[in-house]
């Protein structure tokens, strides 16, 4: 198990430990060549170099993979650098994923269950079956557990979608008591899936990545596709419902511009999306608070992808 | 008290009655002047004239005002049209205004013992001064119960401000419990604050118009300056919470181009801008199913002003 | 067979005829219910009306479907009017759709047969078993057959979407020939299938229309799912190949803006996305052309959806 | 008084001289702490470091402040940087402001009489209060005569906004003997404040920055509450005559994307907005060519505000 | 010459009188070809039709072409219509273009001189040359006296185009005064001839329209073409300078999405740009107000282009 | 004749080169003076430094010629540099302008015996003499057969226009085989001149670089300008010809905000349009596979221009 973590590199210090390889270049300096290297794990990134076995190291990991490293800390323009003088894939056994990804603060066992809690409470017998098909489909809910919500905006963890995927039905939930003409089975099974299409856009190895799907396709129509195929086993689904659940999917992100290749033609799709924009906002500017209020610093970073700075207030 | 209603008018009856007059226009045929009219209720509106003593009755009301007619219905291009022999204005004894406008279904009494449950629930000093100042101010609620939430898309109906208000406030009491950064007391001041400035945008005479100051000045900076002024009048109110409570209100269009000055940038103001977004369309939406729907019609008409028809599905 | 059209309803004439009953809304006046009809073929439109019997014949069909009527023409406010006396459904043997829908000036075999040439000049063999399953499934290739390529503004005729699917395949022909890095086999097969969700986003009627599946999933995604579903039944097809087929059908909108969720990202995808585009602009300038240009008549009427008139030059 | 600037601070000098403090950090690299500073005067920028008696030196002064610093000029990494030993906070009367900060070349004093003298032209008597209010208060207008109409873009210097306010209004006094329906008074007047907010949104420390009211309400909303108040102190101003002056404010950016929240109603307002941008961009392209242009250099370098570059043409 | 105008035309009058024919249509309604006409002067449009030798009148003149009109006023659906019995297209000497045609309030005789006085204050000889040759070009300037500054929007009158020029050079010799970097005579020049593409852009036949070449070439190329031939002219004209001037003309409109196809890069396009805008909004506004505003009228009519209403406030 | 290109310098490498002079700037630190260059040729770019004669080598060349030098390679930071120690003006005897340029793969001469193929299949007789104008004007297709498509995105190599050219007329005669109603000798006219203004828009030096006119103009306008000049020489071409040819150059960008004054009107233009997209990005993605796709590597980098990565697929 990982002890080192990379936020704790000093300069002098030897080190054996685990890490994600995240990027792997051999170039050539005056005729020699060398590796250029990142490493890194759920602290944090260091660059890396191989001078010596360059063209054997080459070939023993890709990027994306957690490799067992052997080195010690040098600095390069001032800056930290591992010079590695070994470097093998890690086994299975030998690591554990949360070291190397930043995880939900929530218990994985208990999200899960309460993302059973809510399928149980589905009383249309179509969607109930289709949530049931889900939850027993364990190679897809193994993964559900894992899968983050984002690559780097929102619930970019592991959990995350689940975490998610539990606010936004909650919000759902607290609509469909408001709203009278809501067909609340439907928002709530909207709820549990409108992300699922995310198991397939992102990858986990080392760190969270797009996926050829991801990049492709889009979650949006991947998640259709998903619900399409489980509502091709339940013999009697209605037509009209299965229209209006996979309407939920394709037009959760609530306009064209936004990848969704139809807008919200009903209520609980406009519900749905604006419920999910409160989730995903909410995180994102909570996870900027956690990582950057300090005592007397009263506003964020620029914050490049919503154009603004943060107010944090006073202290 | 009125008895019959727009909707109910048919050729031939003589009608003795008050509506809304909505519009008076004095025009000449062939050298003959005439008033041309149109009267409504909150059933509809309907087409009147005026041939004899146009020039007298010209002077009787101004358009906005609650007439009482005396007159029977004909019809013009096969439309019935109400020819007026008699108009006067409405005393105010006569009349309820709940016969001209739309009205909120719920209580207006039971609505608003809730905003005062809510704003009872605050619990910071400064802010609870703010709103008991609010629900002292006797004149400024009593305008507040019957101020509609908009004037065609959403919540436009008397009581409809306050729906809307305590909806409002409603999901961001749910999202307080869930996002543990947020300032509760904050948060569900600004939720029942943040359109108050509809009070001086919106006229409630015999039917809902912006007034001069609604258009000029807009919502948004009506609210502003309504607070800010209240809060003048609190001695110790905290500059930064100030400032914070009112970045809530002016923000709270969630992006500049729907006419907010500055775009949400706390935690606070990015939840109350989707609470806001997702209780007006939800309503709007609702209130568009309500109706439109009938027996065997899946879609709605076209929404102009979303560009896109509503889907109600199989009966 | 139908011998009267629309165009040549004269005040006075008898009518014993068949026509698209495109609207039908019970409607009360003055005590008295009446039917009020909208009449269709493929040479335009007109009102109709039934009196007696109105209840009744309201059971006759619904809105959409293809009707024999007996009645006369009078005018109603100096516009003809079909004043019904008796309307039944149409059987299928009695009618020619032809007669109702504006149609493909090309003979319909022929552009089947030009479809099925392109398709054997695929040689790809996964990629030809693809559209050899399409070709192999007749009730499909009925649809496609007659299947319109739009609901108003380019290819909307019987037989357009089989016009518009080969023009564009035509135009990557021509560009796989000038550009060497294309996958040629890959481009043809995405020309082909492009638009086939269309056949489940049209219906053809009476008259064309959206299904309800076309403005709640979109022609993109059924086209998507559609594919998607053939390949599942081809066992050994490339995931690579999958991906970067569909990635053709879910970018050929070419911005997110059009209702694509995603941006062509490949080479092939951006040279199938403008030859699209190119035809589809095309077909709409000369149909205007076509159904605008008189003699001394220089340019189009305002083209609404483009924002422009359009030039025919001197004669 | 200040004698050397940084931009004549050369290797090898020692120093003791007073700057603006720009950043201040506290890093620590490889066990020990240092202080990260960036100290700056009306010529230009230099990076700076303490390594002894960082903690303390650390509490010495906060960003934005002006102090004393002894030391002496290093290279690092070939660029200049000052070796800090010494600093503490400057006293009030041992700098002059105008050191640090651009400054506009006109004098201030003969600024403000002129700002006085439009003033008195003013003959509406309401109008005229209002400005005499605000000429009264003296501490308003001695920011006034201080603050810099904006941070970077236009009229960024000591003096700016007088002379941006000045400018405005000899343009609209162009126009309202132009245009014979303009209300001059309300539009002179309405140039005098436009942007007048911004003594509310711009701290005027060390260098130019937003103040936390600037990012959270905006210089436009600022603008119309400080003029609020002026006219709640004067007992019979016209309630239309108010709403047309702070729609003025409100309105002067133009469009809703610029932050106003509401557009130009008025003949006043569209006029004013006019002559506000004309102004702010003949001062940024003035003040581009000024520090650009050198002999020979026919373009000014890639401006990114406007995505261009600004031609000077041939000397 | 005319007496009788459009907006005194009463039912039952004998009309003999000039009109503008502004449209013409042969069209046939049950069996039998008729005229359907509209006819307008300076004061307004009306219906016109004729029954009888409509194939006759139908060659009788076109539409834009001045006509004279036996007939009488009779009502079509309570709407005055024009009997036409006789029309022949009037001849030169019969009629005064400015009975047809809105015109400027100013003399245009003193509008040009105004034009040639600000021409004569140029002292760049190269630019004094070329608008010495605009002014020598009289067939140029007969059109320029007379044409109108657009088509409906602003200055759209005889001589408005003038007034426009004027306007906008009072302005730019404003800002030539203020900004001491603006090259004046380049910017005057620019102002004088920044619209003069717009005298083949328009035609001023019986009412203002586009010509062919407004549509499909723009006043804006049409602007530089003109010019450029008058500089291919001059032997010696610097090749900085016409590209400097060019590109006044060239960008004026100020954003590509308004027609332009450069952006301003140059000080004095940026001041042509807005002091353009200035007066046509000023103008357009002023228009709205002096068409609409009437006594107790606040508000005008919607204003389509501008997506808003104007305020006119109180009386 | 130049032998060794940027790509081979290796740290101590003495070099006596020819090399482009791309920037030039006199520095000066420390108190004294340097030269900072930039020099580059077809293989790539290197930074170059000048200590001593500084002054002098300053007027030896300016920043765009083409120089011969004397060095040696040393390191800076790491990165190769070249310092200088003599310098002079290359003359034309001595340097090959495709060593500098990318330059087509394509033979130039191939090239343009297919734009006169081309040419010589337009019947019409005056656009086939405004085509043999251009093709007469011998200096003009000097400038062509040299000119680039483009300065950094498509067909930015010698000769890159001629291939782009004939390429959307080759898609321009394939389209004009395919739609009946398109006048075939206007739309390949159109093809064959509709980019000829960037003749005037690139200067092609040692590098691809934007001239004063192509910036101040644009490529549309000047070959707007460049054609017209041509048909000016032709007695009697028909008006309505040249507007329709004038029109395909200023539409042919096909919107606004792309640069084109006109948006497309006629359908010549419209496919012309297209057909001129469809080359473009085909070739810029081509161009990107062609010099990023390496063995294993799936994605392009980043695209910052379409805001996207390009999909390579699995080997």
């Amino acid at each position: 198990m990982k002890t080192l973590f990379v936020k704790d590199l000093k300069p002098g210090l030897e080190v054996t430990e685990f890490f994600v390889l995240r990027k792997k270049e051999l170039k050539e300096y005056d005729g020699r060549r060398f590796l250029k290297l990142e490493m890194g794990d759920r602290s944090g990134r260091i660059d890396a170099v191989v001078w010596d076995n360059s063209d054997q190291l080459h070939g023993a990991a890709e990027a994306g993979e957690i490799v067992k490293v052997k080195g010690w800390v040098t600095t390069y323009k001032e800056v930290p650098q591992l010079k590695v003088d070994k470097m093998r894939r890690a086994k299975g056994e030998e690591i554990n994923l949360a070291d190397f990804l930043p995880a939900s603060e929530k218990n994985p066992k208990l999200l899960y269950d309460d993302f059973r809690s809510v399928a149980r409470t589905i009383e249309n017998r179509h969607l109930r079956r289709l949530v049931d098909l889900l939850t027993e489909d364990s190679s897809l809910m193994e993964r559900f557990r894992r899968a983050p919500g984002g690559k780097l905006w929102h619930h970019a963890r592991l959990g995350g979608l689940l975490e998610h995927t539990l606010a936004v039905a909650s919000i759902c939930q607290k609509a469909a008591e408001m709203y009278d003409l809501v067909d609340r089975d439907l928002l709530i099974t909207g709820a549990l899936v409108h992300d699922i299409g995310k198991l397939n856009s992102y990858s986990v190895g080392g760190f969270f990545d797009y996926t050829d799907e991801g990049r492709l396709l889009g979650h949006v129509v991947s998640g259709d596709e998903l619900i399409e195929q489980k509502i091709q086993k339940i013999t009697d689904f209605p037509g009209d419902l299965a229209l209006k659940l996979k309407h939920l999917i394709l037009s959760h992100q609530g306009q064209l511009e936004l990848a969704s290749p139809v807008v919200p033609q009903t209520v609980e799709a406009i519900i749905l999306h604006y419920a999910d924009e409160l989730d995903a906002k909410a995180d994102a500017f909570s996870h900027i608070i956690k990582t950057q209020k300090t005592k007397g610093k009263k506003w964020s970073d620029w914050v490049r992808l919503i154009d603004r700075f943060i107010y944090f207030g006073e202290d």
